[in-house]
């Protein structure tokens, strides 16, 4: 039988990995083992990670000079035998901003380096990208102010509605009406920190690895929707991004012939119908004006704001099989604003989703609402810094390694 | 910006190679590095696979002492400095038999362990299975005797048009009629050597990796049509399996809703519309009776089976926006019976994906039919018998080395 492991070398191209990429995959490792029990000594690091005691002891020596780690004031943390140091990610060490960018609002977090959230904030947005930009500068440095933060940031990471090729271009983003825009050098040039920009649902779906209900689920897909419907997919424990970095339009998947015009120019896309502009337009088509998805949920017993549910959660099931007949993922979440509505759609959606998948496959999906909620894409603004900046900071110790030998 | 190395390890589940599996892979690399450039050297070996001169040394000295790999008469490949010896895979080392098995045919393919066909045939099979397992014994047996065969049969690959779960389990195969069958160990009690079993569609996507057009692509999306239709995803270099194995059910997509009923107890399965069996059926409604594919793309000029052949594009090509907007993959591989009416398709099925596949997605993916043809999944059988080959045999090594230990 094959391995998925063999397949890989079968597939005629071996990921080589050098000696730089397996340091900074050691360094990622470890902080995370870390971040995820604190208080670990080096040995339990081992056990965690699986490296061996050498590497766990170099990649701590490391992160400690850096000052990212740091001693525990109580040392001993074993029972018997020899006292270990308990170690510990460094409150010195500074914070991360995380933020959401979308047409009419921009969502931000801060967190320690751990990841534990210190403050949020939502202001509003803008589709002009300058203004767009000035806004969320002035955001972060209220967020900062109201979580009396004086620490160094340490990165800055953005979730943007849009697609992003494999060098990290914004190719397109239709909600925003950007394009082509070099969007990280001209945050970068205002916000005074590293910033890394990634699409929103796939920076939410890392966030869900990281922080979020996926940490043990190797075979996951993230479906959101805010003004548009996007897919995060993990697969085989990898968030895969497909040949020019677009994969997951999950929006963009036509289920309905010759329906409606969506923004991208085809006709009967998803996103259509479940996200929350287009179940508000489809309420006022049906006499109900509502001002968003929090008043769709509230207003659940109105029969119309039903009917409109009904027919969103059956769509989105109809897609979703789509998903789970190629994907055969273990767990979707769902998240963004729908998951405000989730348990409402759940009826139809399941139904629909019972309706077109292939029975096995049906088997072994669970649907999940995220924890994360509105937080999902700022908190993958977290994990696209921490990132950056895990390997960004290996590749600076590389740099000056070498100018030392 | 995130990177796919380091995601791997935020989802929290980094893959542990242990050494056992590191050797394996080792094994496996150098193999097939040999394999498509025989006359090698160590060196040569070394750069083609980014194993350091120790490993390859190893891994060399292990296989030669095997037998499955040689010296070749010429001994020096080097125009300058020290001769080096050219390598290459034993003759003497034995052949491979791959086979397909579907309701009423059976095809067969014996190779040399490189992978160089010495015969194949195609006789009548059964749905009953252990009719079918007789039929393939035979078969197999006339095979070698036709190929004037007397080498040792090192392994037996075999793709079943049905879902196999992780552990190698026929879960079901709806054209056959069988389900829950341990296929594996009931044909390697009757075929005279180590058998593997997966897929019909994965084992056919991998002999693409090893044997057809998909040498250097990282992300294609090998689709194929015999009784019924199946996918077979590389993913960033890996085949795809999916939760419980049975990823790339593109034959059960929902395409047409309320459509025709399909095997599986849905209905608008892709495959009730694409598939070979359903081509011929349609054409049958039409007053046209063909005998089978092969026929149709004969009858090409015959305006029912134009209509026939353009319905059929522009279902093929819908369902393939699916996967293109999901996936971003950079190659789709028409194959199997697919593969005889593929250039007729052409034009409604480019029509179709074009409508109803995001741009960026479309501009980034080409279309291309399998050069193995009816050889594909005998291929795969040959791609599964190399794999079990090669890895079992490390296995057994490990064995010895420890019983010597």
């Amino acid at each position: 039988m094959l391995q998925p492991d063999s397949v890989e070398q079968t597939a005629g191209m071996p990921t080589k990995m050098n000696s730089s990429s397996i340091r900074r995959l050691n360094r990622v490792r470890v902080f995370h083992a870390l971040r995820q029990n604190p208080g670990s000594s080096q040995r339990e690091l081992g056990r965690l990670t699986g490296l061996d005691k050498a590497t766990v002891s170099v990649v701590v020596a490391q992160l400690q000079q850096e000052g990212l780690i740091e001693r525990m004031a109580s040392t001993s943390v074993r029972r018997v035998g020899r006292p270990e140091t308990a170690l510990t990610i460094a409150a010195s060490a500074g914070v991360l901003v995380g933020a959401r960018l979308e047409p009419k609002t921009i969502r931000m977090v801060a967190t320690t380096l751990a990841g534990e959230i210190l403050a949020h904030m939502q202001i509003d947005g803008s589709r002009n990208v300058r203004r767009a930009i000035t806004l969320l500068q002035k955001g972060i440095q209220e967020l900062l102010t109201q979580a009396g933060e004086n620490r160094e940031v340490r990165g800055i990471g953005v979730g943007i509605p849009g697609m992003m090729n494999r060098e990290g271009r914004l190719v397109l983003a239709p909600n925003l009406g950007w394009r082509n825009s070099e969007i990280r050098p001209m945050l970068e040039e205002n916000l005074n920190a590293p910033v890394y920009v990634d699409n929103d649902t796939n920076a939410a779906s890392v966030a869900e690895c990281l922080f979020g209900i996926c940490r043990t689920v190797r075979n996951f897909i993230f479906i959101t929707g805010h003004s548009g419907v996007g897919g995060g997919l993990v697969l085989d424990g990898r968030l895969y991004r497909g040949t020019g970095g677009f994969a997951g339009e999950v929006g963009h998947l036509s289920i309905v012939p010759g329906g409606r015009a969506c923004g991208c120019g085809k006709r009967g896309c998803l996103e259509t119908y479940v996200s929350e502009a287009s179940i508000l337009a489809r309420l006022e088509e049906l006499g109900r004006t509502l001002p968003d998805i929090w008043a769709v949920a509230e207003a659940q017993g109105d029969p119309k704001v039903r009917q409109v549910l009904d027919e969103v959660g059956t769509h989105l099931g109809f897609a979703l099989s789509h998903l789970v007949n190629l994907m055969n993922p273990e767990l979707i979440v769902l998240g963004g604003n729908l998951a405000v509505i989730a348990q409402l759609l759940m009826p139809t959606l399941k139904r629909a989703l019972a309706e077109h998948t292939l029975r096995p496959l049906l088997e072994d999906v669970r649907l999940e609402v995220s924890p994360l909620g509105a937080d999902a894409v700022p908190m993958g603004g977290i994990a696209l810094a921490l990132e950056g900046f895990l390997t960004s900071s290996v590749v600076m110790a590389e740099e000056r390694s070498q100018r030392r030998g």
